[in-house]
C-alpha cells in the first residue's frame, strides 16, 4: 500500500506522516511539496529525528515533486493543500488512486453556496458529483466505494456530529446557535501578525460570526441535508491553545424530551462507533488531544437542547479522520494507525 | 481617605492594594487578614518588591486583624472574602464604613433564588434593602450615597452591560443564549487539582450549563428589573489564560432593526460611560487586559441581535469596578487609580 | 505478557496505561491503586474513551488492589509511586515479577547520599545491590537481566545521555555547570498553589540551586562513575509548558578539541541508539514531545564544551524508559510500543 | 513637556504610549510613524480605547511622520526604530531633543565589534562618543545631562546588574557562565513562522549560544569596563511566556566569600536604588511583569558565586528605563510614571 502526501509544509500535512507511519497497513510513505522538493523530512521538520530507523517515513530519499509522485502510482493521495488549489493540483491522480481532499474544493454541492463562501467558482464542478463527503459517521457506507473524499472541516465535524441525530430524528427546529471554540492550529500554519504567540497569549474572543466563515455553510448544506427547515447561527472564537476545538449548541426542540431519550438517541446513532465516546458529563478539548475521537454530552433545558462536542482539530477535525476515511475505502479497521485514547 | 482590604489571600485583595497604591486620593492602605496576620506584604506576595518605597502600601507593618482594622476606622471597607462569609466578617464596619462587599452576600434581592444559588440562606436579609448592587454604569446614582455596594459578579458584568440597553429599550425578547469565556483566574486562588497548570493548558470546554452557574441567578435578577419577560441561557468555559472574559451572546429582536439603530442606542447609553469602549469591531480579553473597560460590539443577523463583550474579570469584573464604586460613592473622578487602556 | 501499573492518580501511571494499550507484546495491562480501588479508568482518566473497545485497558473491570495485583502474577510491575513508599509496597512482587521503579528509591547506592537528598534512609538496603541504573543506553547489557530496574529521574536523564560520552573519554575536568528547563509536569500532579495555572503562566525562573534538587545527587553519583573529578553546578529551571525539558550545560574541556571530535565522539557511542537524535542544530523540547528521543547538540567555545539535550520529561524523563527497559529485560525491539517521532 | 515617540508598530513603542500617558510631567505624546502615519492610534492597537477621554495619548489627531514631529520640537524623542536605521532617522533631532534610543546603534563603544555584532559599520560614530549608555543604577550622573541615551538591551540589563558589583568589587574572575530565559517579546512583533503561537507553546530552548548573539558583546563591554579580565560565555533561551526575563549567572570567585558578604556588598551598591529588589530567594518574571524592577538573589556555592535576576523585558528592559532615564535626564522623581510592583 502506497500512500502519497501532497502538500507538507502545513500542520495537517506532518501530522498525516506521523499517522502513515504507525499504520499497519501503509507500507510506503510518499511526501510531496513543490516548495520542499528535494529536502530531508527531519530537514523541514526536526520532531522526525534525523536517525529514525524502522519504517523509513520516505523510501525516495525525501521530498519529491508531483510529477514523481504520479509515476509512483499511489494507492492512495493525501491533498494537503490550499482551497482553489487543491483539485487542480490532484487532477494527475483522479481516476488512479483514491483522493482524499482535506481542502474544501469538493465539500459544497451547490456553486452558488461555493462562490459565497470562498469567493471563486468551483474549481472542478465536473468531478463534484463524484465526491463524498467524508464525514466518517455518517457517509461510511459511499466511503467504502468513493475514489474522491472531501474530507470535512474542523468547526463542520465538531458540530455536525452531534447536531445530525437530533435533526434527522426531527426533534429540533428553528435556529440553532452554535458557539465554538478553537485552537490556534485550526488557523494553520500562516505566518500573519495575528497568530503570533505575544498576539494569541492571554487573549480569547470571538471571529467572523454568523454566515461569514467559511465553515457556516458548510455546516448549513449537511444539516440541511438530513432536515431541511434548521438554520445555523454560528460564532468561532480563537482561545490560546495549540490543538482543540469544542462546540456549545442550543438548538429548539420541537416537542418535551428528557435527557434520557436523548441518550437513547445518541446509542442508537453512535453506540458501535469507534470514535464516538457519548460522555456522562462535558467534554473539553484535554480529553481529546491527539485522539481520533469526538465527545459529545448532552442537557435538555426546557424546551433547548443543549449539545456539547470536543474533537483534537488535527485529529477527528483533519488527518486523523482523514485515515480513517482511507480505512473504510480499504476496508481496513477503521481504528488502524488511529488513537481512541488522548495525549495526556 | 483609609481604606481597608478584607482577605489579601486571593487574587481580588492583592489587586486592590495594587490599584490603591496608586489612588491619588487613598492615603492609608489597610490589609486585613486572620490567616496572613503579621506577616509583611512582600512575604505573602513578592509582586510587591521588598524595598518598595515611595507610598507604603500598609502604614502599619503588616496585616492586621479584623479588631484592629475596626479600631483604625477605615472610611471604606472592601470585602475580598468568600461567598457566606463575608457579610458576618463585614460586621464591625457596617454603619461607619462605606462597606464595597465583592462577595454574592449582597447580590441576591430574593432569599429563595439566593438559596437555590448558594444553598444557604441570605447571609444578613435585615442589611439587604440597603445594599446597592454596584455595576456603575447603572447604578451610579444610587451608588453616590449607598453605605453597602455588593459588588457584581464578572459573568454579570460582561453579559449585563451589552444586554441592558437592548431589554430596557424593549427590543428583545424570549431566551437570550449568554455564551462566555473565562481565564483561570474567575475560578480564584483555589488549591484543586482541576486548576493546575498541566490541567488547564490546552484545555478548553463548558462546564456548569443552564441554571446551574451561581451568576446565572445574578443576571437573570438583573436583566429581570429592566425588562420581566427575557429569560437567559447561560453556559460558561473556562480557556487557558490567566485574566479575561468575553460574552457572546444572541438576543431575538422583538422588530425589525440594523446595526446602526442598534449604535445610536448604545451611544445614548454609554456614549458618555468612561469605561465602556464600543468597538468597531468584536473584542477580544487582551483589548481590555488590566484595564477596567468593557468593550462592546454588535452584529444584527436577520431576527436575532448578536453581542459581543470583553473584560478583565479582575479589575471590571472585580476589583477595578469596586474602585470605580468607591470613586463614584466618595465624588472622587471616575477613573482615579484605574487605567482606561490594557497591559499590552 | 502481563503488565501491571502500581500508582494511577499521577501523569507517569496514566501515560504507562497508555503506552502498554498499544505495546504488541503486552496483552494484560493492570492498573493498581489503593486510593482509585474500584473505579473504572475512564472514570478517573476521561482522555481514556468511554467506548473504548480494541484492546482492553484493564481486563478486570477496572481498578484494583495490591494483593489482588499480587495474585494475578504480572511478568512486570512499573512502580508509578512516591518515593519512600515505593520499595515498601513493592515489596509483594520482588522475586517473582520484574519491579522497574519510577521512584528514587533505587537509585542512589551511597545510603549517605540518599540520607541527604532524600531525608530518610534508604528504604530496602539489602536489594539496592540488585538494582540496576536504568538509562539504558548505558546500562543495557545489565538490564537485560537486572528484576529491579531503577528508573532514572528526568533531570538525570537530559544532563546525563550528553554529559557521560566527554566524561568517559576524559574530555572534561573540573565544574560542569548544567542548567536544564523543565515544563511543569516534571513536579507530578501535586495539588500545591505554586502548581496553580494562575501561579505558573507567564511565569519562570530557577529554583533549588547547587546540591539542594535531589536529583543534583544522583547525576554526580552516575557522572562519577564515570570519571572520577568532575563535578556539576546544576540549577533547574520551571517554565509553562506542560511537558518538556532541555539541559544547557558548560564543561571545561581538559585539551583543544574541536566540534567534529565531539560529533565523531558521539557517533561512537550513540550512532545505533534509537533514541539519540545527534542533531545539527540546538535542540528545543517541541521536537520531542510525545516522543520517547533525547536529541543532543554540541558546540566548543573555547576551552568549554557546551552541551544541548531535549526530553520530554514524562516519556525519555520517566515512562517511555521504563518502557524501553522493559523492552530491553524482555528481549522486544528497544522501539516496540514507543515513538520516534514527536506530537506535532 | 513634549514626548516623541519615534516607531510605534512594535511592542516597545506601544508600551511607551501608556507609560508616558500616565507620567505625571508629560503633557504632550506625539504618536511618529511612515508607515502607520495618519492614522488613529486606537486603530493600530485596540488596546487604546476608542472613547478614551482624559489625558489625550496625541494632541495631534492621529499619529504623524518625522517632520511634522521636528517641527513640534519635542523635549525628548524616544527612538523604537530598528538597528541600523534608528541614528539615521533620529538625525533631525539631535542637537534640539534629548533622544533615548532604544536600538543599539549607540551602545557599542567599539567600531570592530559593532561591525561583528550587528554585521554593518556604526551607523553615526561622529556622535557615539555623545552617548551615554543607559544603564540607569550605573550611569545616573551622566545621564543627567546627556542629549543622547543608549538605552541598553534586555539581556544586559538583566545580565549587568547582578554582575557588576562583584565585578567592580574584584570578586570573581575567568569565564561566567549566563543563562538567560526570555520571553517571545524579547523577539519583537517580527511576523515570521518560528514566533507563530503553534511553533512557541509547549516549547522551550537555547539559541544563538556563545557570542553569536548580539547582547553578548554589549554585556562583555560593560562588564570589561569595571573589570577588564572577566569573560562571560552567554546563552539565551526562549520560553513559552509573552513577557518576563530570568538571568542564572555563575561566577568564579577570587576569594572566600559568604553570602552575608554579598549582601552586604549588594546593599552597598543597589541600597538605595527604587528598581533594585534586593531578595530573599531566587527570583521568576512574575514577581516582576509589568514592573521597572530589576530582582537580585545570590548564593554562594564552593568558590562559584550563583547569581539570579528578573526583570520584565518590556518595562525595565526596554520602555520603562527609557522613562527612567528621561526622568533622571529632566529631573523629575526617578519613579515618575513607573510601577515598583507587579501585574499579578
Amino acid at each position: 500500500m502506497k500512500a502519497a502526501v501532497l502538500g507538507i509544509s502545513g500542520y495537517t500535512g506532518l501530522i498525516l506522516l506521523r499517522l502513515l507511519t504507525d499504520h499497519p497497513h501503509v507500507e510506503d510513505i510518499i511526501p510531496v511539496s513543490s516548495s520542499q522538493y528535494g529536502k530531508r523530512i527531519s530537514e523541514l521538520d526536526p520532531g522526525i529525528g534525523e536517525t529514525t530507523t524502522g519504517k523509513c517515513i520516505s523510501t525516495h530519499g525525501g521530498v519529491i515533486n508531483l510529477n514523481q509522485a504520479g509515476e509512483l502510482k499511489p494507492d492512495v493521495v493525501f491533498a494537503c493543500l490550499p482551497h482553489l488549489k487543491s483539485a487542480e493540483l490532484c487532477e494527475p491522480f483522479f481516476g488512479k488512486s483514491v483522493v482524499i481532499d482535506l481542502s474544501a474544493d469538493f465539500r459544497i454541492k451547490n456553486p452558488e453556496v461555493f462562490l459565497a463562501a470562498y469567493g471563486a467558482p468551483v474549481p472542478n464542478p465536473g468531478l463534484l458529483p463524484k465526491a463524498v463527503y467524508g464525514l466518517a459517521e455518517w457517509y461510511g457506507s459511499a466511503i467504502k466505494t468513493a475514489d474522491i473524499i472531501a474530507n470535512p472541516g474542523c468547526y463542520p465535524t465538531v458540530s455536525l456530529l452531534p447536531l445530525l441525530p437530533p435533526a434527522k430524528e426531527g426533534l429540533i427546529q428553528d435556529t440553532c446557535i452554535i458557539n465554538a471554540i478553537s485552537g490556534i492550529s485550526g488557523a494553520g500554519k500562516k505566518v500573519k501578525e495575528y497568530l503570533l504567540f505575544c498576539e494569541r497569549t492571554e487573549n480569547t474572543g470571538a471571529y467572523s460570526p454568523g454566515t461569514s466563515h467559511r465553515h457556516a455553510h458548510e455546516i448549513q448544506q449537511e444539516l440541511g441535508i438530513v432536515k431541511e427547515d434548521v438554520r445555523i447561527l454560528f460564532t468561532p472564537h480563537l482561545a490560546p491553545l495549540k490543538r482543540g476545538m469544542v462546540a456549545t449548541i442550543t438548538a429548539p426542540l420541537v416537542k418535551k424530551v428528557n435527557a434520557d431519550d436523548i441518550r437513547d438517541m445518541f446509542y442508537t446513532y453512535y453506540g458501535n462507533c469507534l470514535f464516538i465516546n457519548l460522555k456522562k458529563d462535558i467534554p473539553t478539548t484535554r480529553d481529546v488531544w491527539g485522539s481520533n475521537r469526538c465527545d459529545i454530552f448532552w442537557q435538555v433545558e426546557g424546551n433547548i437542547l443543549m449539545l456539547f462536542s470536543a474533537i483534537d482539530n488535527l485529529i477527528k477535525g483533519a488527518s486523523g479522520q482523514a485515515v480513517q476515511n482511507m480505512n473504510l475505502r480499504f476496508g481496513f479497521p477503521e481504528n488502524a494507525g488511529l488513537a481512541v485514547y488522548n495525549q495526556l
